[in-house]
């Protein structure tokens, strides 16, 4: 079983939180190679991340797939979000847990942007 | 003259602002349909959206597409930048300045999430 985990930063404004949610819930049902989709917050918002990698192995997961929905590299990216998933990645070595690049960082973000308001 | 002015949020890690000037100038690379592409910040670095939209102006702008590079529908996307925004399109109301939905509303980017995981 293949989970994709969502990290987000988290935010104060409630609505912000639940647009990561209703962003999770809209990947769940347009992916074809994972069998769930749910998120996590660094910060500010429930559940953490290592709550959010812990509920994705309850579930069975064999792969969880962790991509961070930041657009830049920043101290939260480089070394925040890691520091969260090493203990889990430690705790349960014979599941892949494998921390993705950030969003920001996708070759195909340009040309997405260009789409956008060309 | 058409313009792209993307608006990031500006960090105090100097390379997370030349992290958006490089994307900045991959969009101006890939334009068909801008003359010129730049950024500018709401806040801690340089160029400020007044200043971005000004030089776009002296540059001849005739259109200037804002696009906030921001993924959630925060205080800075709903109210800071358009407060930053309508003194300019006061001050010059012969050039269409044209603020865009911030980039997390992009109905494509579920997508692009999908596409950069699976």
């Amino acid at each position: 079983m293949k989970s994709l985990l969502l990290i987000a930063h988290g935010s104060r404004r409630a609505e912000s939180n639940d647009e990561v949610r209703a962003l999770a819930a809209k990947l769940s049902a347009l992916s074809q190679g994972f069998d769930s989709v749910s998120c996590a917050f660094l910060e500010l918002a429930e559940p953490s991340i290592p709550d959010g990698i812990e509920a994705c192995v309850q579930q069975g997961a064999s792969e969880i797939v962790l991509l961070p929905y930041f657009l830049s590299a920043g101290r939260h990216v480089a070394a925040d979000i890691p520091a969260l998933v090493q203990p889990k990645q430690a705790q349960y070595p014979k599941i892949t847990i494998e921390l993705r690049p950030y969003l920001g960082a996708a070759t195909a973000l340009p040309q997405v942007i260009l789409n956008l308001v060309e």
